[in-house]
């Protein structure tokens, strides 16, 4: 753990996630931790950053981060107290906190429902919140690609306007389409 | 090239740097590129993201990361207009420029005076523009590390006031002169 | 895309696949492309070159480059007309057709019927032609090394001649067997 | 090493170089090698196939290789019996020799003057020759990139005429100043 | 294979797992192999070591080194005679037991009933010895982590007393049942 | 940092090196830590254990770890209180540490004059002790490599008879003239 601390820093917290894509369920958790989780930053960590156009991680960081932005002003969160940082995975899970604290700068709470996410923290020492699920079976990445990849619309309602909107223009339906093998 | 552009997209450039430390011809480079650059949003990418504690690369991402949003926030730079990201290395210099448009949101136009950064970028097709040079001979992140390790206090003038109070915090002339084995 | 393109090019394709192991559908692809898809050469990049002593991965690049070379020359293809390459794996899907780029000689259209194949390089720009199937249900490596491991002889009819003789001698029977626990 | 061989083997060599790029001593010494070292088939091996775009490695593997094919192609040599492979380096130079095992087809003496590459095959219990040298002061890669900066056009006469032209046609020298900063 | 072999050589033996963790299975195989299989030292090669945190590798390296030395004190095996040495995966398995050749010091004989660990030392060339299983319905570190997530107790059976104590010192439970996220 | 530690842990700490070969100046150091450095149990790391075969890394991990046991016993080091560690190199400086965490079993104290390993262990929060320097102009790695290379045969008194013995046995001067280009 860095010893060396130094000027002031803002109270600044880390949210982690794959955003494949961003739906709903994240933006409540992002207005959640702003309103109680008492910090004045936000970094959000895009994992997985290295992947992409498979059906499990159709999206590259560089479209999750606009889409990302594209709904953080839509719910009207302020860009400029969002950080968000796309991270490559690193093969070593013990190694994997102090590696984000090399890529990020200074955080000093963690927002994350992800079991392995909250132990790694946990054990490094980090104090790890919890936000509130938000119809967790609903809004939930993995449903959003099935129903794309099925061609149920109902997909839409489950993502930010701008964010469906997004993945219309750069043909986003269509990759995962073409890369399961159906049309 | 991708060929599946959506949304409207802002007019969006890049700044590549290593940013070891940001100094005063980072932040006239910046004002200069908002001023005649042509764009709304710059992405300030972090090169060699990976590296730290070496007397070429003195400081983690993170820790540039922290110094960069300071300083942009002393020069009256609107923090929601610009991104930083932090960027590991990769060992292909042909690949490079393919593997930012992964992790990066779109950009149109590329800002650089490193000769190997313009030519990667206008062989695989994109628009480079140089900004002009700020005494080039002062504001040099190699002269003001060895200015640090000489324990030449001339630095402090190079670096915007945020930036040199943010290395005195965190120890960061002591990291210099500890790594090179002086004291 | 590099912009520099030089001398008097050859029209040259590529046909990418894992050839474990080359089959009679690879053969016929290959006489299809020559006849039909205005090549005069071809570059028939083996993927996954790093893996080996699988049961989807039995026999190495080189393994597999000897076996493909000697099905050539069986099938009556010059060889002075295609050009084999291994490659390795790269863990980046968006970044995949430019490191093909860097690794093989110029192509100007890209044969394949794998559907993130056919995905990644339509989406990086390039022609993609999908060479008519031959009996795929039979003419499968899945199949093939299915067949082998359950000790039905069948799969010798389903590789050329030279192919079945090759593995054969090098033991490859075995090695699929001792890999899958089987005796 | 592998212990099982299989199918009757052509008498295959190995010639391993950066090809940075391939000139006259290159050719002189495959000429050589088919008609002393005993090979029918020749793999031309081109290491450090990651790099490009450097002082020291300026052009791409699948640049190398078409210079290489063009040059074979000037000097008679029969592109059937060359097998030209990039090789992407390996960190480890006692896994080395192995790793190009898995790489390549099998091949049974290795043909090299450079001191590594000879210590780690005959390490490796490899037959290694070192043909000849062909006025190694001149025909060298070190001194044509340092004529190729330098603007000397004395560089033209130490490679083959289709080198030469392909350089000139990709913009080669352009590049090598570009990168090293000159105009 | 090194043709220079040196010095007067410790008959030495290899034992490879990945100890998840360590039971009494391993044990009775170190003690089988001391006692039956002509060595005076034996390595034991701690594999996937840059993996912990999951539920097929738990432990880190360096815990799975802290059991061994533990049990192993325990079942009176002498410190001295073994060299543990944990090995992080290589992505080649053709290439895999000569990476191990270069971490490791040399060895004559390897001890394993894995098949692809088998096959991969026979292709090589080396002599491979197969301990007689024990029990190994019960003594496999794929059952007792099973048991360990159900919260049955009968995993305690089948590790050694001291590796069952260490596993509650550092909450080894907790960790298993948290990246599962059970509760 | 990981919060969990279990069971009665032994007073341990940690040596790191190259070992380009162990020297009398090693020996000397660690006798000096088992006296003076409070530990009973000491983990030697073997730094860089990828790298071998040049000028700066002559001998592989394993044949490091072959040196160290057999000066170990020269010296009357008790080869169970002492765990060798071959640790190849991570890219990145502030997470190694971390990393060394995860390959090794815990450790209290770290011992070392390097520099940079002194400063990245005292930011992370160990305790560093510098044992006293044994005649470090002579007893140096890199002077002892000078000498074989200029066939100084002065190296032999600056490195264990066991060690000097074991670089005869294995060719060890010759290859370091072979990878120089000397003969």
């Amino acid at each position: 753990m860095v010893v060396t601390w130094g000027s002031e820093v803002p109270e600044r917290g880390l949210f982690v996630g794959r955003f494949q894509p961003p739906h709903k369920g994240h933006m409540e958790a992002i207005k959640w931790i702003f309103k109680n989780g008492g910090v004045d930053e936000l970094i959000v960590a895009i994992g997985s950053a290295q992947e992409s156009h498979t059906l499990r991680n159709p999206f590259t960081a560089g479209e999750r981060m606009e889409m990302l932005r594209m709904a953080l002003a839509e719910y009207n969160v302020s860009l400029s107290s969002v950080l968000i940082v796309p991270v490559p995975d690193i093969a070593m899970n013990f190694v994997w906190v102090r590696y984000l604290e090399m890529l990020l700068p200074r955080f000093y709470v963690v927002f994350s429902r992800n079991p392995l996410v909250v132990r790694l923290f946990r054990e490094y020492g980090y104090k790890v919140v919890s936000p509130p699920s938000f119809e967790r079976e609903r809004y939930s990445a993995t449903v959003i690609r099935k129903l794309m990849l099925d061609g149920n619309e109902a997909w839409r309602e489950l993502v930010p306007y701008s964010v469906a909107k997004y993945i219309d223009d750069i043909g986003g339906l269509d990759r995962i389409r073409s890369i399961a093998g159906r049309d």
